[in-house]
């Protein structure tokens, strides 16, 4: 017997087909002996038909009655899977965010999760009952309904596991899975069975779709197993365990990431000295600019190079924030770049195998991709190139380190 | 300054349009200085969509379930209420009956309101925003969702405003009062500006569509006012008041009300003695048969008849009780006729006049109107006649007392 928290999002209970089809899943973990907590999403389309329906009164929506009016969309969900489960004979209980004990810091529309007091799903599948819980909800201190933004269902399905010590907690949505690379690049592309935390962290970009960093950051937090897979199919999907089960003998290289979305800078003429670079940079943070890959070149001179990424939407707004340096560095010269992309090897077997980045830099020589920027971390080595080279690069970094299926004999 | 509740129903809020208005009557209220409650039902429709929802699932749903559905109908309404008044620069505050303290006795689907604890939404008053609550909702003892049932906006709403003291309770609806009379029998039918509650009990047929009974009823026990408007006119409406209020030297009469779905029994050879009515008639209340205008002939004989009617629906199950009766009654003969209606003449004048029987014999026997029953309490004379007269009794009825407006000079 095992606790599993099983979590369906809007495409997943999209019609009543569908909730039937959600209901039976449980319904097979319930009859197998496991306890089950579902939580779901808003069914496909709400979220968006009540916002119409609030932009049809203001431009400048108060963010209380906003999340008041979105929960009420999660609060059709559970009701709704309640009664199919009830029709397959499977006792059910439908809780809503703050009656299934989730407390939030009150800060509408972008929540976080305090705390979960678990108590009363606890009992309810003490009792033999499915548990349907609403995510993307929780009550403020004030007692008001908050959501939890963009991957908020996720994230209630997280931090329930958590709170009731569930062995699993199954994400079920379109996909099957992870990936090993985006499977548009190249139809090499295979799910991977098992990933760490700190792995699929790096690799985000390859799972953004199916899991938000809120949630994989919440799930390492507690300790939860995440086991992604698709609402359609029966199969195993990918299991987001614990780094350390992660075996160290398998494959070095994980995962192959990209991301477009990013602008390379790079500033001559930064006056040598210590704190220089801080002060360089301090102005971007304070904006919220997010300064990634950063490189200081080390030459003996006077002055200094420094070359880093920005996400390329922040790309004029950093431009705007260095122009506006005072001096010494009114003196620097600016350059941009927007289309350069972050091409990443992940892998938590780089930890005890050297050689990964020379392998990376090679493969790419090889094809004559110029490599810009490098930044590494235990388990990533990140190389930021021209976009044009983008799909190329992730090919060849995916053969090279065999992450495809064995072609068929 | 008045203290206000103001409730609107389905149609009321049944588009963006609507609900823009409905803003707009409570900002001209809290403008004028009133503190405001607004208790709104779910938008016209709504109700019906979650029910059909369900329907596809089941053909028995569960109640906790159904009410957890249908209760984000007015989830919804609030949000976007408190939005549009908003919109309008008037601070406005949503809640859901359970944050705004309605607690319930649990029983789903047909709860009773049991306490209503107003003191977050009388905060919100004394800071000045108008609070939106949800109707046809609140809490139970387990701290579940639960409806009220059919009208059950209205007991909200009434009861919130006994709770909160208030000076009134207006009900916008789309008719704008209590009639006399039913419209469409008579166009002489006007509205009543001024009724008290007990006259509003007895006329519940006139204004069923307007005010339950439960509604009315609790008004009556708490004193509160109640004002029955139009929500698409600025006009006064019917003002219901407790019965002191009522000048006793006004019209005799207020209203003139029928009820076709009425059916007679007539029960002939009962044993006269004591108790013998009682063993007759208890089978029916057991089995929950409502009887009406009950008759026992008083004729110096061994056996009595008994006249009496029931709703039509009810009928044929009266009979069947009837006729599984035990000796002696199982020599009775039982006739029944569902071809007959009951009109009734009410007004809390006939407490200090007499002669207003006499006048209804006389102008129903004038037009050979044949009067099958009768029964009289302080305020009403109701007579059971043949349905085919039901329009000309009330007509005649109607011009009698006099209820019509004076005719056009």
């Amino acid at each position: 017997m095992a606790r599993v928290v099983q979590k369906f999002g809007g495409t997943s209970v999209g019609d009543i087909e569908r909730i039937r089809r959600v209901a039976e899943r449980a319904a097979r973990a319930h009859r197998a002996g496991d306890e089950v907590a579902v939580v779901v999403s808003a069914m496909g389309g709400e979220t968006d038909r009540l916002l119409g329906l609030a932009r049809q009164l203001t431009d400048a929506p108060h963010h209380r009655e906003i999340d008041t009016l979105l929960a009420s969309g999660e609060q059709v969900s559970i009701a709704l899977v309640s009664l199919a489960l009830q029709e397959l004979g499977v006792p059910a209980r439908s809780f809503l965010g703050g009656s299934a004990g989730v407390r939030t810091d009150g800060r509408h529309g972008v929540a976080r999760i305090d705390a979960i007091d678990p108590e009363a799903v606890r009992a309810a599948l003490g009792d033999g009952e499915v548990a349907v819980v609403a995510g993307f909800q929780g009550l403020g201190p004030d007692g008001a309904i908050t959501t939890l933004g963009r991957g908020g269902s996720d994230l209630s399905a997280v931090a329930m596991a958590a709170a009731l010590q569930a062995d699993a907690c199954e994400i079920y949505t379109d996909v099957d899975g992870i990936y090993t690379t985006d499977p548009r690049i190249t139809d090499q592309a295979r799910r991977i069975p098992r990933i760490g935390f700190e792995e699929m962290l790096e690799l985000a970009s390859l799972g953004a779709k199916v899991l938000q960093t809120r949630s994989v950051e919440l799930a390492m937090k507690y300790g939860v197993r995440l086991h992604v897979r698709s609402t359609f199919l029966d199969d195993e999907g990918s299991w987001v365990v614990p780094d350390e089960e992660i075996d160290m003998e398998g494959a070095v290289v994980t995962g192959v990431a990209y991301d477009r979305k990013t602008a390379k800078l790079s500033i001559t003429g930064v006056p040598r000295g210590p704190g220089q670079l801080a002060r360089l940079l301090a102005p971007l943070g304070e904006h919220g600019v997010n300064v990634d890959v950063i490189i200081q070149s080390d030459a003996p001179a006077e002055s200094v190079d420094v070359n880093f990424t920005v996400s390329d939407t922040e790309l004029g707004r950093a431009i705007e924030l260095l122009r506006a340096l005072p001096a010494p560095f009114d003196q620097c010269t600016i350059q941009s770049d927007p289309r350069v992309a972050k091409v990443s090897v992940v892998g938590a077997g780089m930890r005890s195998q050297a050689g990964v980045a020379l392998k990376v830099f090679e493969l790419l020589g090889q094809a004559g991709i110029p490599i810009h920027l490098v930044s590494t971390s235990e388990i990533k080595i990140s190389c930021v190139i021209d976009d044009r080279f983008t799909e190329l690069a992730v090919r060849l970094l995916h053969d090279g380190f065999e992450l495809g299926d064995p072609p068929a004999v």
